[in-house]
């Protein structure tokens, strides 16, 4: 008996590893396949740039690796190591799902990952994504292509220092072309304008740059090429960043649904029953906030640290931190001191408890409640917040 | 009573109108959000190239608009009645899904249509979906960059015709671009290549055409710039098509995960019951066959006729026809006859009827029944074919 079973192991079948695109950052821009692969799969390997809130679609037991790093310069070693771990869980009969930002085959090294699939004899599927440079500018009110204003559109990796002079891209064809996108080019901003304007395009086009586009905390700086160095600078813009460079940029004036909405860049609990929580937060997300509501969030799995720890990374973006419960508040102090921060991070930033156990909790911390609601509904919070005036104001609700 | 009922449609709200991505055309690359708004919308106006099996999504009552043309070539006026239909149906409060196929901000108008929804007051939002641009290459092996091969992509439209000398493109610039990926020139394949060829692009370049990218019946043609014209023609490409040029076109040999799978092509009906059907349809699967579990279709409402019709629009490529229900066969009928065919247009092709009664329906149409499987169940079926060798086969199965 023991023998038999030793020998069932070794001819496990192998494991099939996906290439799943994310998407730019909103999670509904997930596609179906992905979502359903996500729900099966033994393991999953995942970058900086997807979403982590995607990680909720996983079943219970997934194995969740994460292997991005922040900036994006990954090195070879690195990609080397992650081509193993994605071998090495195949090998052993495992489902692997490799979640990428964006799509998988646009400066995602995903070719690179097929090809070391295929090498070690890993069956493997490649499901594309929106990808970035075209999801982030469309959240921006940016079309790539139009009738008249634009015929062909680039993307290019703006990784590479333009001023080093070991460019492999070719600038004398790049400025030619009517609509050009860079991704992951923040870093050599004042580089590539110089290039461009080097190379015949006119001083005067637009360019645009969206900061965590598709996001509920999207950012967009526009400006011309001989003045955007300056403008991103006091904009305050930084990376993640999708820049769009041609007159397309222009349309933006009249076409931006996303950051214009009234209620754009709140982020909102609905707490009402099921029926009544999707209505309501059905109205908000209409007005642009970003509804959360419990009932549906009951559905899916709790997301992992991955998104708090985000969030945490990004502290100082956010004006208010709703704590929901006691658990809230001392996860919340766990993760701050696994990220090496401390209470100082949260200079600042104004607290709120659901109610007098949770305060309590953040009183044990040390920290003073600066906003308790009288009874806690959508309509008392946001009548609550709306005497301290919220125009603008950014909320973390750790939960 | 009157008087106010009449006060209420007046100051009825707009409605907001949706620019949704559909895809290239496998319906599980359609996004999450896209699929929420389908299924809630009033009014869908949709395109040749969306794959009409998305409006199975729709509610019940949705109001279905096709407004494509085979061959892409639409009209200013064509263009102004599609935007006056959405304009309309908003005003009259009704919410509007317009699907495009691909993304609706890549050659899709999608710009132009947002224009004159902002210019009538109408709200909007867009929903980026995957662009065939990439999504299409992705399923034929071929990743758009590569770290040492490609580090510039352009999509570009191939509807001008490049020797008519009015083209918008700049040939000189585009030919310096790493992967230049082309939509809808196939009708000026030979124009692209010689424009690409005198502009210093070499003649032994890489590209690869691929029709129906992402359905189960996509089908790929790879040469080089000098010989893709003769190619293309022996290997009876047709549009629509996506065509990509560059180096990485050669990495398909090691990474066509797609059309190399065992039951490529292959669309095997599954009737167990649903437990056992999902597990069995995604074995299919993952052998790359369509396959059809009739317990999970019937969550979703049949999809209108627009399928079948476009499966009569081509109906000289498939092999055989099954039928699985006497319905079925006459529902084939009709449509055949709507669309001006008739028995025909059947030469050539086998018909499978599913048992007696749909045989004997068969038979009262005249037609000669090739094959009645002894049991219905997948394996018999398949059983059943096998021995009449459906390699490279393709199938029907009007429902």
């Amino acid at each position: 008996m023991k023998k038999r079973a030793k020998t069932k192991t070794k001819t496990k079948k192998v494991g099939t590893v996906y290439l799943v695109g994310a998407g730019p950052g909103d999670p509904k821009l997930m596609t179906l396949r992905g979502q359903e692969l996500l729900s099966r799969a033994d393991v999953i390997v995942y970058d900086y740039l997807a979403n982590p809130s995607l990680l909720g679609f996983a079943k219970e037991g997934a194995e969740k690796v994460y292997v991005g790093k922040k900036g994006g310069s990954r090195s070879v070693l690195h990609q080397k190591k992650i081509n193993g771990l994605m071998i090495e869980a195949a090998q052993a009969g495992r489902m692997v799902v490799r979640l990428k930002g964006g799509d998988p085959f646009i400066f995602g090294r995903g070719g690179e990952e097929a090809e070391a699939l295929a090498g070690a004899m890993i069956p493997f599927e490649v499901v594309p994504g929106v990808t970035s440079a075209i999801g982030v500018p469309a959240y921006a009110g940016i079309p790539l292509t139009h009738r008249e204003m634009a015929s062909s559109v680039a993307f290019v990796t703006g990784h590479e220092d333009p001023a080093k002079g070991e460019s492999h891209l070719d600038w004398k064809q790049l400025a030619g072309i009517d609509t050009l996108v860079f991704l992951m080019g923040m870093g050599n901003l004042s580089g590539i304008v110089d290039q461009l304007i080097r190379h015949g395009r006119s001083p005067k086009t637009p360019i645009a740059l969206i900061q965590w586009g598709t996001y509920p905390f999207q950012k967009t700086s526009v400006g011309r090429l001989d003045n955007i160095v300056k403008k991103v600078a006091s904009d305050g813009i930084r990376p993640p960043v999708v820049m769009v460079v041609g007159e397309v940029v222009g349309l933006r004036e009249r076409l931006d649904w996303f950051e214009s909405r009234p209620l754009f860049g709140r982020r909102i609990l609905v707490t009402r029953s099921r029926e009544q929580a999707s209505e309501f937060a059905e109205i908000l997300s209409s007005y642009g906030a970003d509804a959360i509501s419990f009932p549906t969030l009951q559905i899916v799995p709790p997301p992992s640290w991955r998104e708090l720890d985000a969030a945490i990374h990004r502290i100082e973006t956010y004006d208010w931190i709703i704590f929901t419960s006691g658990n809230g508040v001392r996860f919340f102090r766990e993760r701050l001191k696994a990220l090496d921060q401390d209470i100082r991070s949260l200079k600042g930033i104004s607290l709120c408890a659901i109610g007098p156990a949770t305060a309590a909790e953040i009183e044990r911390w040390g920290l003073r409640v600066d906003l308790i609601p009288d009874e806690f509904k959508a309509e008392g919070i946001l009548e609550k917040f709306g005497k301290k005036g919220i125009a603008g104001k950014r909320f973390l609700i750790p939960r």
